[in-house]
């Protein structure tokens, strides 16, 4: 298959065009009629070996996972997902056409759903397998959610569950694990994180701070503080985890370690003032998705963990070290 | 030097911000308040042991390269280029610091030329140092350059020389003859390219059609005739060539070749009808930049070649092939 004919059986998995679009896949560019008010741009990368495990992972997942991290950066700003670009690196030679069509089948199932189209791209030869996306959004002009902007007295708020990420890929390391149906949602958790763009779209006005938790809710929310010059208290009992992490961690000590060092969870960790505790229960409530308060944001700089016993604990390590 | 480090440092190369720029490197996402008009997106990758040498390149030229085949793609849209996000790929152990100094440095370089800003980015472990930039221009509303729109009776045009970046390619694959005084204008134009950027923006409303030589003339020509549905006769003698070319290839037979298949050239191939050619001589003059007629649109599909002595010929292969 050549250059030109997987350009185009990729492009087949995807919607044609969205609103704004002026030029297409096939020219030199794109061209894009921008809608009112503030663009939104991130770039990030996928790569066989670092990020996933081809051989192992159904290229469904592969394709999903590139598009969500990408959608996850956005949804940490509160925009709205537009367009998305793809420089796509093959190995020679590369993998088969069934696998390629799965693999934009996956990307473009998720692009779909948050109604985003492929409005360019490019495929080069590379030593291993990569997908790196640049993903564009809107906000309202003006309107956007940023790392800075805690102040002492906010509270600490999590989406979703944390954890079931890297329990899952501790699983996939491991595999003889990874067939049990237990451990099922930890493994989808890792290969098929849901960005969560509604949610970060309804934070805006509400949230004084955000990012999507990527490198672990101990370094992230390390960022998060840093960016606003305030510290923070965390509540280990207060960390949302799922069924399927509790049931996999049972009674260890210290059964809470994933959640709070391991990455990849795609959630949004946020603060906001207390006075909007019901704009937040609103919001999960019609996002059907859950919202948990984990800790409040202190004037001293730092970041204090106590346990559900009232101790004071440190995490074992930073967080994902991404070199 | 950890990836916060790594990123502060190449940052530190690049001007710190452009017009419109609303929030810069360093939060989940860039935020821009785009200029009036249309925008202009594309997307491109360099490989280490594809599209470069890390060893036996300068990382200065390989940083301008990364950059200047990404802005050649604006140019061919006629658009003025404002924000680039990167994506960069470090194999493990990463290059070092001052290496990668230099890398940021040769981008930076050419990005500033162009008032243009790094808004976004990210680095991952990869098995080879790969650098993939997006870049978003800017293109008055409804007008740009297209593939498409040549029409029969329109003269084909090429700004620049064409096959010099070919021959640097021979030359750095025998490193032998590289160290001559006399082939360094050839390895320059393949490790240094000059993206067009203004000549594009010139060609609005002049050209008919117009995309940036990357696989080679008889490639890159062949899609603008696809695209626009028609053909063109090409005469062999009118191709320009620089005096490095000639007295590299001298008396050999079909010394053209290079000039007709190889890549990389990253000037501007486009058409014009016959009466736009005062006004492409004032923009060649302007811009003291060659502009070179070497054909004309026909209304028979196809690409036809003509010898200087009239002969019929046929190029020996099809072009670059990225896979």
């Amino acid at each position: 298959m050549g250059e030109f004919e997987l350009i185009q059986r990729w492009l087949s998995h995807f919607d044609p065009g969205s609103a704004g679009l002026v030029v297409g896949p096939g020219d030199d560019a794109a061209v894009v009629s921008p809608p009112e008010g503030d663009l939104v741009l991130t770039t990030d990368a996928l790569v066989d070996g670092v990020h996933f495990l081809s051989p192992r992972w159904p290229p469904e997942d592969i394709g999903h996972k590139a598009v969500a991290v990408n959608l996850s950066d956005l949804a940490a700003m509160g925009a709205e997902p537009l367009w998305l670009l793809l420089a796509l690196g093959l190995p020679s030679p590369p993998p088969g056409a069934d696998w390629l069509d799965a693999l934009a089948r996956g990307a473009a199932a998720l692009a779909r759903t948050h109604g985003v189209s492929l409005i360019g791209g490019n495929v080069s030869r590379s030593p291993a397998l990569s997908l790196t996306l640049t993903a564009v959004g809107r906000a309202p002009r003006g309107q956007h959610l940023r790392r800075s902007g805690a102040q002492a007295g906010d509270r600490v708020y999590v989406s979703g569950a944390l954890g079931d990420a890297a329990l899952g890929l501790q699983l996939l390391l491991a595999p003889g694990q990874a067939q049990a149906a237990a451990t099922r949602p930890l493994i989808a958790q890792q290969r098929r994180p849901t960005p969560r763009v509604a949610l970060g779209q309804g934070l805006l006005g509400i949230a004084s701070a955000c990012l999507d938790i990527s490198d672990g809710l101990a370094q992230d929310l390390g960022h998060l503080l840093t960016a606003s010059g305030v510290g923070a208290e965390i509540f280990l009992g207060a960390l949302p985890l799922s069924e399927a992490y509790r049931a996999h961690q049972g009674d260890r000590p210290e059964a809470w370690a994933p959640a709070v060092c391991g990455g990849e969870d795609y959630e949004l960790l946020f603060t906001a003032p207390p006075a909007q505790a019901p704009a937040l229960a609103a919001l999960s409530k019609a996002l059907s998705l859950s919202i948990s308060q984990i800790g409040v944001i202190e004037e001293a700089p730092g970041l204090r963990w106590r346990t559900p016993a009232g101790e004071r604990w440190e995490p074992p390590r930073g967080g994902w070290q991404h070199l």
